[in-house]
């Protein structure tokens, strides 16, 4: 597959001078998306006004917006909504899956997770009874330990600290094996990876459109849905917009048919339409040619760690392979977090720290440039041999 | 209380020559929203990229305009916090509330209410167990079904047909005689009437942003937790902002103090960051001018009410007394869809219609003037008089 795709970094408005190696916590602003909030507001919003949700087709948004992202993580038509959080998401299809197996008392998930996942888990299971089990495994541990006791897998597949990556195929292919359900969280995976839902038949999934999407600071989730279990499943969050005759304003919930069912309340609208313009960046480009290019590109900033920085004490924490990791590299070092802050206020150069060591290096082929690789690394190098990092204290916890 | 205040029409972007009286579904665009939006586009997502979370303040919004939020709806500081649907916050309260009361099995609510609320009731309780009961009577009844049965109330102060309003200090009272918990759906109270949380001594409230707030289409709910509950309370919905130290990155759920473990996902930000203005202008004017206005002005429309449309076999839907009501005059006709229609389409007035026969005319202060309420009577007058309803069909359930 050729990684060749019309240069697209001019159709973000980023700032000029930066290195930006966060995309895969915010994507950058779509210069696309101003127009389109221009549009919503002054064409949308002040003239339609109510009228806006039928003549400007709000209301379809979240399954339109839906089916967009499907293209991008293997999925088709009528599989995936966009609303909520992602939390929201993971509880959705966690209380759908733990009703399709009643008999099955454990949800199965590993400590490279990330830790709201699980904090959601514990969270309705709290609510339903006290005999469900959250069982956390290390993640070399989790095939092994999908056994016939366990009703769900709730496994995020790219981990937000390594990168590594769980092979969705394979595990979900054991689950099934067992009778047991998935739940894939793509925080770190869709439109960085090639993401094949339907081709693995994943059960559930669910992601943020933030991060590699694009869509804007805490730009509402996605949910993917199998589509032969959507007429079996349960919502435990049945809202306004997730029932069949929503201006019948009957006391009693009627349900609708297919995917509709996991709407959940009213979206928000503003935050909704931003989404669009950047996955039709994403869409332009495609997935596979992005995927060929963040290979290449993550490929040569390991060989520019062997060579540069490995001397200076800096670690490969993502794994070498790239079929065993997502499209971001994590360098560990010592002073991990000193150098962090030196690169960010020193050297135009904005990656992110995971703890405990973790340098996160996002790679995003729609903006990032093989230059400004070779760049980072050198800079991250001058970190070192002009002690840089002496200048910033010790890690602390807050976002950079 | 005057009900003077500096006319704010113009400080929205209202389209020209249309008499807008469906600000209780969705208030118009305030022109100091587009510019909140461009500087969050440009200045802030743009520029700031990641770093605006903190550096623009965007981790904090949920709660600051919370803040700003309770100080119309007689609450105090650090008692509110906006995100997710009102679904999502009823669902989050009752499921607190219920675990505050382990011995009792029942959630009241009444048939008035609105119907989502019911919904997610009951998802929540198919979760949680057979054996707990979710009572429906009718409004008028209410009080007397409040018994030491209950867990706890679910009430909508304003009935989103007829405008009734429910007395949310006796009810409170009530409930809390007989050890009952009370979460109150304010969304066609908060920016109409003169909502009195604190002095209610009221538990929960949720609300929405969208409607008399201004907020924009699906605009972020809001939740109101009573200050001496807050430490003692559950949270089902566990997420990524409500928890002590997020970037500790522990495995285990770790609780913060106050309201922050209310907090869910990451929230929305430029929808979040929309609500803003439009609750300023609310502030600005006066909640208690704005009430006062609103009163001269629905009593207005109902003497228009008896003197033109009586006559013309219009009924009044909505309580007569200025204290049983909200800020919403529902007029029922055996024709009422066909003149909304008519109304809307020849006539430059938009009203709502509910189900079974009201059209809704939402009276919002800030830009409804009373010239504007006397040509909406006029025009529903003409509708019948030279029968234009004719020209449209009888009622679908499709909105406007």
């Amino acid at each position: 597959m050729t990684s060749d795709f019309k240069a697209t970094k001019q159709l973000f408005d980023l700032p000029k001078g930066l290195i930006y190696l966060d995309g895969n916590s915010l994507g950058p602003l779509p210069k696309a998306a101003t127009e389109r909030m221009e549009t919503v507001l002054k064409e949308e919003w002040g003239k339609l006004l109510i009228t806006g949700w039928n003549k400007a087709g709000w209301m379809e948004q979240p399954k339109s917006i839906g089916d967009r992202i499907a293209r991008l993580i293997g999925a088709e038509k009528d599989h995936v909504v966009v609303g909520d959080t992602l939390s929201i998401k993971v509880f959705q299809a966690l209380a759908a899956a733990l009703n399709l197996r009643p008999n099955r008392r454990v949800i199965l998930s590993d400590s490279g997770n990330f830790p709201s996942d699980l904090y959601m888990a514990q969270g309705l299971l709290d609510l339903m009874s006290e005999d469900y089990d959250l069982r956390i495994v290390a993640p070399e541990d989790l095939a092994a330990q999908i056994t016939d006791e366990i009703a769900v897998t709730l496994i995020t597949e790219v981990d937000y600290r390594t990168g590594r990556r769980h092979d969705m195929q394979n595990l979900t292919a054991k689950a099934h094996g067992v009778g047991a359900l998935t739940v894939w969280d793509l925080a770190h995976s869709a439109g960085a990876i090639d993401v094949e839902l339907s081709a693995a038949q994943a059960d559930f999934a669910v992601g943020c459109t933030y991060k590699y999407l694009n869509g804007g600071p805490g730009a509402p989730a996605f949910l993917y849905v199998r589509d032969d279990l959507q007429p079996l499943l349960t919502n435990p969050i049945q809202g306004w917009m997730g029932q069949a005759n929503m201006f019948n304003f009957s006391l009693d919930y009627d349900r609708p048919p297919g995917l509709a069912h996991f709407l959940t309340g009213t979206p928000p609208i503003l935050a909704t339409l931003a989404i669009e313009p950047g996955v039709d960046l994403l869409l332009e480009a495609g997935i596979d040619r992005l995927r060929a290019k963040s290979v290449q590109q993550t490929d040569y900033l390991i060989a520019l760690w062997e060579r540069e920085l490995a001397p200076l004490g800096f670690t490969l924490n993502t794994p070498r392979a790239a079929e065993a990791r997502g499209s971001h590299v994590s360098l560990g070092h010592e002073y991990a977090w000193r150098i962090d802050q030196a690169l960010i206020h020193d050297m135009h150069v904005l990656p992110d720290f995971r703890k405990p060591d973790n340098i996160r290096f996002g790679i995003t082929p729609l903006y990032t440039s093989f230059t400004d690789i070779y760049a980072a690394v050198m800079r991250t190098k001058r970190v070192i041999t002009e002690k840089l990092y002496l200048n910033y204290a010790t890690e602390n916890t807050k976002v950079t």
